[in-house]
């Protein structure tokens, strides 16, 4: 309730602070049997670990993610896995000056009118650090979908100004550019932003679209608990994030009924699917077999290396500059904490779909 | 966890269906001692009661709301507030011909599927008209706030193409306009426009604005239930919202940081401010003392008067052509639901907040 | 979290105060498709129903429970399941000497001491009346559960100090007797025993136990949910209840690990059952396949037609003799209430329990 | 929702197995601002140590907590606390020979069948040691439940069939004394019973009773969330117990309303007390100024010294005979877990009450 806890039958807590000595994930509620190997793991850590290009913050973290519990001779065994990863390189002494000074666009005030006190190194606990966490869990999430024929994809759709043609979308390019775009001209315009964007001493915000496929028709729940819902929630919780879409998203209040609708037709093989997917694969806040299709609007870094008007704790205007090391952008290494959210919602909303017709619990049970 | 219940302290559970007997609403965790009244209540209700204008449904419903548990002697007791609604102008025949074949945006399909059977009389559960029994409880929440010095307000945005002029802005307005548009001038060309889509049996969507205003600082907690994590989920739940965004919103992804930043300041009185507002009222998603922006971007109604093309539940190809009685636009409507489902979400994250800090907790069992 | 609803998966929430116009409960996450008739639910209603023997109240209450959603043509739609019983014979009148009066062995001092106001009239949401609305919905559990072969079955065990002879059991006797008991020579002594009670202007408690028989090994989860936490906090929450045990219960602690471990062994098919069962069908928080044994210690009724010591609201020392009508012992209506309680704590850790192994949930989604 | 994770506002989440490489606790919801150290949450966990006295397991464990997160500065900052335990003397080898074995009393058996597989090493995750990661998240509930003047204190009662007498009552003795009972006469008695049963191969179970004075009166919830059904739940969630009451528990069975119930008088201080306390400090769920009681049955330790019966995974009968190192009666060490769960429960309601009157809502926020 307090916040640091998230879904319901499979349940991610995550604790840790940027500059604290480690973070890390509890996942309770993962079904039991499932082959896991923290190299797995690792690898989509990797994806969102700093210092991997020139528009990434320099901070050097291993991320190295080491799994505590709830795995036994390889397999998920039903018990919270637990899942820590030790910070490294902790340069606090970057945020001697910021004591008690608030940063603008970042959370330092609101934390200290909430709380009190925080701990102010690094952003505490509402550094974007906190997402390695997430993406520990979501990985193992990823890995079961996966096995369902279920697979959940995020990109980088626009850096600044700079979108992606969807004409020269490759999937393969996602995991090797440094902007996680699946369009390499793309790439090179949105690298050539960041180095305007750097030499001027300022950051850039950009657009993460996932899209998830296989996903059968009739997962979600009505009302609160709408699939669209609990991913507009998930998404939201990531830090930068500003806005959340799905399907034609902001574009549909455009739109008139007519076109907006998805007519119902017969595929090759007799089955019911959408002519058009306006909806974005879900309907009533239930899938509908289509694609699901969603996009988080990320804001601008707020460190930039300017100076900024401020004001301290004891209510005195300051200018600031911040030092540190920061990156220019954060949607790169946010596509991958997007994808893990998505999935951590997706196979929660899957578990509780069980359950939803009397003939299936009573077959499961005779 | 099966989705009709949202809220931590303030907890709200809904319950019917379009053509049932009755829906209702049950609020459990509002605090004892606060006057209450129908009336109040009731007030709410009218602004999204169907057949009050041209642009709505010919659907006749009073929409009388009746407590029936929680408050004594005209005060709220601690005890859950059980209200219901009867439903009165079901003219469920008008669904017959729709009893085995699924209407293009709707949730029809998706119910069918999750469930393998449904309650097809005007959409059932999945029906806006669900959203009164949010209304009925969100009235009690607006209140509330309103002690506070809190102003929650909605208003229409835009209705297809024609966007409000903030420069007319007149709040006066919203709760007498048909649009419930805050700019008669806009007003005017929504009415234009909506004649135009309905005579071609076309219909639209919109965009729905709610700022809320008197809101300290420090409310929200952080990672899973930012505030803006609870709000992008509270208000995509309802129906027809098919993006969410807070402040700036999408267009924060275009800005730059040292153009979305919001410099701190001090007002006249010395206390600390916000110089701009890009972020919307959340940072880190916490509240900081700015008026809270949010905006969501509703879809045209499915249920258009012109023939679509559509399938049954034994998968044949069907023309389709709804009759019912449908809101060719339901934005005006929902401005209140969204109105609601915002004063739920912040007053539920206020009383989470009066616990935050060790101080308060001493101070109050002292 | 206010305390109205109880349930992971099937969630319950009830409502309603002893005299107001209604109860309710609302039943969320139940699977659909499941056939459900009023009558059934009635059939449960009318055995806790007051005013049946010389041993209840004499209030008259029709106890009619009316279903307004969640079934659409005899079926469970999956939708919120809400049912209304009005109430009928209130008279509060009776009440009215103890406005400001605390009687004690009841909560008015404590909602008083929480809430700062109360409903008076006749223990308003404290009053044992609210069960009904968990009656109401516990009859479509225990329903359920009957088509898995899984039968839930409570009864008195004890009133005040005569208890029912094991070798007299005969389950036929539990719906028939005044008593509930399952022994027709116990249930003579515990008549006369309430005649000599209630001449004397007192009042009894009693012991109920309730037997689950056919359920299968592996229900239930560890740690904080397991299933005997889950059901001790599910009766211990029936008004009346001060004590809880499961198999041996308060007995286990006098042996000795020799005498308390139940062997496993082989049944004539060959399956791995326990020799003896003094766990009472649960090990580490989870079935283990032999019947599932729970006691509820019942206090006796605290309205007594004796004169009484209190204090009122203004810290007055009072003389208080409370008139109305009262059961001079809960114990035989309160028996359908443990069942209830059993029976939906029991189908929830079933439905989680669905989603407990990798191999299931790949096959459900194959 | 998968058992791990327990509490409203406070919440407590556990991980860890008996021989993974660590266990821990991630308490979040706690108010920022409390002092805490180290030192303070390793005095509790010091309480339940195994290995200090003749009548614990030899197993020898340092049981060293080391604090991740969520304190800063010596003080919490509201977000989550992780709290590490790393597991030393883990002689896996032991239970080699309980690989495919289901030792009587155990849930080994339990847990095989609900997940297909388990860590059979000591138990896994329904290992008492699981209870290690309570402590230490109790121990800071504690501490600051005693800054508001309320102190938990829970003893042993009983062992077999020694019991304290109450006449010798002495609380200093409870941290001192093997058996942490508060009488000493007793303590011997029980040391000598124990003697006996180990001699015998044999082990003890036995009653923990705890005390919570200087709660004030208003805290608990109606209905589901009464303060008796939270702590029952949290009592009878740790793993010997198998039976909770609250005051004079299953005598009140026994009593007459004359006898149970308990007077309300003024004090002579002219508040509102009860002449006695029978209702052990609870009346309709919510505390009401008197001392809350409560008691825990524990059963005897499963693993004894004797050859038992059993069945393997493969469904073949076999003899067995547990090496390994176990408490002949967990009672002595259970009691600083009980404490914990008590207190727990206790903040988490008073939390939760503190947003109970509409009249302190507005007073915080004004």
């Amino acid at each position: 309730m307090a916040g640091s806890t998230i879904g319901r039958i499979l349940q991610l807590t995550t604790w840790g602070e940027s500059h604290g000595p480690a973070l890390g994930a509890v996942l309770d509620g993962f079904p039991a049997g499932m082959e896991i190997r923290e190299e797995m793991i690792q690898a989509y850590l990797d994806r969102r670990k700093p210092g991997q290009s020139a528009i990434t913050t320099a901070r050097r973290e291993a991320d190295r993610v080491q799994i505590l519990s709830g795995v036994f001779e390889g397999r998920t065994t039903g018990t919270p896995i637990s899942m820590v990863i030790h910070n490294g390189d902790q340069r606090s002494k970057d945020y001697g000056d910021l004591k008690d000074c608030f940063r603008p666009g970042h959370a330092d005030y609101t934390y200290f009118r909430k709380y009190g006190l925080r701990d102010y190194r690094g952003g505490g606990r509402s550094s974007a650090r906190e997402t390695a966490a997430r993406v520990a869990a979501g990985a193992i999430a990823v890995g079961f979908l996966s096995q369902m024929g279920i697979q959940v994809q995020a990109f980088t759709r626009a850096i600044g100004p700079v979108e992606i043609n969807e004409e020269h979308f490759d999937p393969a390019l996602i995991l090797t550019l440094p902007t996680a775009m699946p369009d390499a001209e793309a790439n090179e315009k949105a690298l050539a932003y960041m180095k305007e964007c750097m030499a001027a001493g300022d950051s850039s915000g950009g657009v993460i679209e996932c899209r998830i496929t296989g996903l059968p028709a009739g997962i979600g729940d009505p009302v609160f608990y709408k699939l669209d819902a609990a991913l507009a929630s998930a998404v939201m919780s990531i830090g930068a994030v500003k806005a959340v879409e799905i399907g034609d998203g902001t574009a549909a209040a455009l739109a008139r009924g007519s076109e907006n609708n998805d007519a119902f037709c017969l595929d090759e093989k007799g089955r019911t699917v959408k002519k058009t997917n306006h909806a974005g694969g879900i309907l009533g806040g239930i899938s509908d077999g289509s694609d699901l299709i969603l996009r988080a609007y990320i804001k601008p870094t707020p460190s930039i290396s300017r100076e900024q008007e401020t004001v301290d704790e004891d209510g005195r205007p300051r200018k600031l500059f911040i030092k540190g090391r920061h990156d220019p952008v954060v949607v790169p290494r946010a596509v991958v904490v997007v994808e893990c959210m998505a999935a951590l919602t997706i196979l929660d909303a899957m578990l509780v779909n069980m359950t939803a017709r009397a003939e299936n619990v009573l077959a499961f049970y005779s």
